[in-house]
This record gives structure tokens, sequence and C-alpha cells, in this order.
């Protein structure tokens, strides 16, 4: 028997690992994940990337690299970063595995135990779970029916002293959800005020469906509080892990250190494989094709939960993303269905687990991008059978 | 200006790396990496198994993986450890982002602020570097002329409780060093007795240059306290950044919780690529053709400090690995004389930075697997005139 770490007490194995476990059985119908459609990748543009900088005869493509990141590449996101109104130049960029070790690298800079971490309630899941990893404690940033309730996040950050605020304000995972702009510059504003960092955690940003573009809260940010989280995650493909952070140049120093002694650098031949992708093919394209896909895929489960559900269940409407949060009438336990639901081939994950704390145990996430039409129509028709709500 | 957490006060960013900085510029001759050569990299063959994975029209390649790791590369590598005498299933290999990451994984799992681990000294900096970064305080465990102490070791283990025991029994980095196989069998029998985690990092074993193999701590315990940590790094490619960790399945699940909060998963797709490249091509012919060019340019580098150095100076002699480890006479601080090296268009690691407390300054790493057979050559002259031992 080993004695692991205090941290290990907060690192809870999720329950639902275990249970989604269950559902990964042929015939069971999924909106559990949060995968994108494999069938979108563009696996023979990458094939040809890793082909071309692999065949250029250069070692490098293999040798160590720099713990920052290749840096052709990080001017080609401080390019892209430019144009969605984030003043960045290759220096504010640091490349990462994936966007979730951004949080835990950020994690690592700023979280003693016992630290406060603000945040929607409920959140991504994995952020969560990181923050608890650094025994943070959790604050509910409260919300109306405008959106975040501004003078409530002011009294927090007077208050409560938090020493990070952690946000996914486009299409959130798992409501779907969208802060509007006027919000986006008073949080920008409050930070730089009070002085705390901010994650903009921003996976889902281009699988817009419909609306305007909405304007990062970095986009708003006149000093440096507020850090971007990106990735190519969703746009790109997640088996790859790749993202990158946006912050001002002492943050990267220290993100330097801190990635040093967690693996070095980001690998050398994905850095090199994903500027040869970015620079040669047509990602715009490409990412238009995801969106066309999962905007079909959003409207026919609306459509589907519009026709299955009774009016006393209610669900988001979002605009972009890649999930809808359904509420169920009060006395509901999404937990404690997931068997039954399992039992009858098809999964959510129950909407507890996305609360740091103080959930709603009526709500469930849903996953529209990876299943096929024909799998929504199904799986939201078992669901409603099994729910049996009337 | 932010308020980091406690932790950062313990992660330097190395002296080291700002010296080093400068000569990285052209025409200096560096000692100081811990680089493979890169003409021996198999660019092709690594080329060829990213583009059959990515030919084979399966877009799982791209997608989200389990955390654990691709299992048919999980089997591979389980049965290569067999080969090694360790005893492992698929289920006890964990896959990681190079073995550096396995470092920040296990001191995650196990190290509280202050806990102590115990270790050689000097030891490998990227450890020192991670171990510090949770707050370890460090104990030595003492050598003599046989190898370790083992007396002093108990009585650390017995009285000093150590959370983890750290060592690089094999062609150790920095010095060179293996340690005999008596030693390896007593550390692994006290690992037991006092239930002490123990990792073995073994990045250099397969760059063996002469003498038989010396079987691994692993594959003398008992137990399951012994962790043992391999990578591709050095027989492969290190931009690939990829290890992998053999414990028992507790640690195992342990792991996963944590690797879950750090960044999911490793990389499907060099995962897959690299279990096409370990099933499909002669790997022992290439590592056969590493070991004979690192062999050749190890002894060029022991003749040439023969022909150089007076007798007061001296240095180990190691049968593998990258490293030599020069020890100059007492007064010599090879830290204030780097600037002069520099200069002199030559560069080293002083000893120093391998040292967790209670350092040599009379110490420098030379790295023999990096440079050519003629920088070998002109970079110990240059080295030998700055220093004018005599």
């Amino acid at each position: 028997m080993h004695i692991y770490a205090d941290r290990v007490k907060h690192m809870e194995n999720s329950a639902i690992r275990e249970i989604l476990k269950v559902t990964e059985q042929p015939g069971v119908i999924t909106f559990a994940g949060g995968l994108p459609a494999p069938e979108l990748f563009p696996l023979s543009d990458i094939r040809e990337s890793y082909d071309r900088v692999l065949g250029a005869k250069d070692p490098s493509v293999l040798q160590y690299g720099s713990t920052e990141g290749y840096l052709p590449l990080r001017e080609e996101i401080a390019a892209q970063m430019c144009a969605k109104g984030i003043k960045a130049e290759a220096d504010n960029i640091f490349l990462t595995n994936g966007s979730q070790q951004g949080l835990d690298l950020l994690a690592k800079l700023f979280l003693n135990p016992g630290d406060i971490v603000l945040l929607q309630n409920p959140s991504y899941l994995g952020a969560i779970q990181t923050f608890r990893s650094y025994q943070a404690n959790f604050r509910a940033i409260l919300t109306n029916d405008a959106g975040i309730d501004l003078k409530d996040l002011e009294f927090s950050l007077k208050h409560h002293h938090p020493k990070l605020i952690y946000l996914a304000p486009t299409y959130q995972n798992p409501t779907g959800t969208t802060l509007p702009v006027e919000e986006r510059q008073a949080i920008a504003r409050l930070a730089g005020q009070y002085g705390i960092p901010t994650i903009e955690d921003d996976p889902y940003s281009e699988l817009r469906y419909e609306g305007p573009v909405t304007p990062t809260i970095k986009s708003f940010a006149a000093d440096d509080e507020v850090i971007y989280l990106g990735t190519f995650s969703k746009t790109l493909a997640p088996g790859l892990r790749l993202g990158w952070i946006v912050g001002d140049r002492k943050l990267i120093a220290k993100l330097i250190v801190a990635k040093q002694g967690t693996d070095l650098h980001t690998s050398t031949l994905l850095q090199q494989a994903t500027h040869y992708y970015l620079t040669h093919f047509n990602t715009s394209e490409h990412v238009e094709r995801i969106r066309q896909t999962y905007k079909m895929r959003r409207d026919l489960m609306l459509q589907e939960l519009k026709v299955s559900f009774p009016t006393q269940v209610s669900w988001t409407q979002p605009t972009g993303g890649m999930f809808i949060w359904l509420t169920l009438p009060d006395g509901f336990d999404t937990d404690k269905l997931l068997p039954r639901a399992a039992a009858a081939q098809v999964a959510y994950v129950p909407g507890i687990h996305f609360y740091a704390h103080n959930g709603s145990h009526c709500s469930m996430r849903l996953n529209f991008s990876n299943p096929t039409p024909q799998q929504i129509k199904q799986g939201i028709n078992r669901l409603a059978e099994i729910l049996k709500v009337n």
C-alpha cells in the first residue's frame, strides 16, 4: 500500500468514467462523449503534412525542441490570434499538449492548496478535475436571466480574493451557452481592476452555427490578466494533442520553467507537421465542413427533443459548439437514471458531474457532434422512453 | 504582477539555461547538451510508419484515446520489458510524453511539500527540477569506493522516512556510472522492506558499449515498490516525446487519474506510428548502429582527454550512455569558468547544477553522443587550453 500525497485525495477517478465504460459497448448510442465526428478528420491532408516534414531530410524534426514551441508555428498562431482581435506576437504563444495541459500548467503556477477558483457552475469537468488536483476551493459565478450576475462577480472579487477566474464564454461545455459582449467587456475590466488572472478557455468558438462572431474576453482586456487557451482538438483532431496559451511574456517565461519540469516540450514533429498543415491546406474550408455537419446534427437533436419530450423538460439552444444541456423536472436524478439508460443502450453525462459544488441533479449533457443523424433520432427516442417524464 | 503559487519559488529557471543559450551560436562546439546524434534518426522508417497508420483510412488514429495508452503499444512494450527480466503485462504499462512526464506524474502522486526524496548526488537535473517543483527536500545516497554505501542507505530509510527514492542506475546522467548487480539486488530488497516507492529511471541502458547487460533493479524486486521509467528518446528520437512507466495495477489506476487532469492522454497518432515502427522495422539493428557510433565517440573523447589533460584531472570511464563526468583539482569552479569557455567557443554543463544539495564546484558534464569526431577533437583541445590546469 503506497502512501500518496494529500492532493491525491482530491483527484477522483470520476465514478462517471466507470459508468461510461458500460456505454462503450457496441449497440449503445452515446451522447456522453465530447468527441468530434471522426469521419470529418482531414486524414489525407494530415498524412501529407507528416510525409512532407519527415521527407524534407532535416532530422531536427525529430530532435529535442524549445519548451515554448516551434517558432514558425508560434508565429502562425499569433497571426490567427490577431485575426481574432487578440494582440499577440510569437513570444506571447506557448504550445501545450492540448488545452488540458494549459489548465494544468496554469494551476501549477497559480494555485496553492485552499486557493479559490471562481468559475461558472456548471463548468468543464476536466478543468474542475485539474483545479481539484491542486486542492483548490471553488466559488460559483452566479447567473441571472441576463447571464452572469456582474454585481455578484464584483462582490466575489472584492471579498473572496479568488486566485483564478475560469471561464468558457463561448458555446460552453457543458451547457452550450455563450456570454454576451457586454459581459465580456465587464469581465475583462474587472479582471484587470482586481488583478485576477482570468483563464478564457476557448475550444469551441470556431464551431459557430448561427449569429455573429462574439469577440473574445481577451480582445477587450487592456492589461495582461486574461490568459487565452486555444486548441486544435476541435478544428483539426484531438488525437494529435496540441493546444496553446496566449499570455504576456512574463507569464510565458514562468510557463517555460513549469513545462520543463513537466515534460520538457511538446513534440517537435507534431508541431512541424501541424505548421505544414496550417500553411498548405485550406483550413477554413475544412472548418466550414465541420460547421455544416454539426449544425445539421444540432438542428436534428433539437427537433427530436421537441418531438419526444413534454414541456416540463427544458434544454439550451446552443448557437455553436458540441453540447445541449437538458433539464428534467425537479425530483429526477439523472445520475441514478444512467444505469437504466445504459440498459436501454443510450448514454449521456449526468449534469451533477459538471458542478464544482452545489449542483442540480436533474440535468444532463448531450453531445451532438459525434453521433450520426440516425443515432440522434434513435437515441433521443430511447431516452424519452426510459425517462418517461409524463 | 501576478502572485504565483508557493511552489513557483522552487522552480528555478536554471541560470544554466541562460548561459547555454550563448553556446547555441554557430561555431561553438557544445558538449553541454544531452542530445542524440540527429544523423542517426531513422527518418525514413518513421516517415513510412506515419504514412502507413495515416493511410489505413481508420480515423481513430486521430481521435481521443485512452489515458493509459494504445493497447497494442502497451502489449509490445510489456513484451520488451519481459525480455529485460521485468515481469509486465499490458496493464502494467502506462504511456507518457517522454519519461520526464513520468517523473512529474509520480511526483504529483507521491510528494507533499517537505517530503524527502532520496537520490544519487549528482543526479539528473530534470528530475531534481521536477521534485523541487513539488517542494521536495533531498537527501543524498552516500557513495563509497565500491559504489553506493548500503549501510547509509538503510540508515536513511530507517531514520529519514523518505517518500521516494530516485535512481538512474545504468550509465547515469550526469556521471555515466553504473551500479553493480549486488547493489541493485540490495536496493530492490530494501525498497520492499521499507515500503518506499523507488523510481528506476532507465533512459540509457540500450546504449551499452562494453561489458555485460546489467539486470534492472526492478527485475530483482519481489514486490511492487520499484517503478521503472523507459523512453524512446534515446533509441528512436526525443522529438517524438514518448516514454512509459512500468508499475503495478493500483499505481497505473492512480496515474490514469493524474494524467487525465494533466493532459488527458498521449497522442494517439504518435502511439500508433511508434507501434508500427516497433513491429515493422529492425529496431535492434538500428540501436546497434547508434551503439557503434557513440562508442567510437566515447573512445575518441576519452583518448583526447588523456592527451590533453594532466593527471590532476580525472574523469569517469562510462561503459555506456552519453556522458563523461570530468573533475578538476580543488579550487577550480566550472560555473565561473563557463563564460571563458563560451568565449573560446566550447561549452559544457558545470557539475554543480546536478547536485540537489552540497555539490562540488570542480566538475563538469561532457556529452559525446551529439558532437562529431572532428568537434570532439577540437572541443577537448579548446577546453584544455582555457582550463590550463597546470
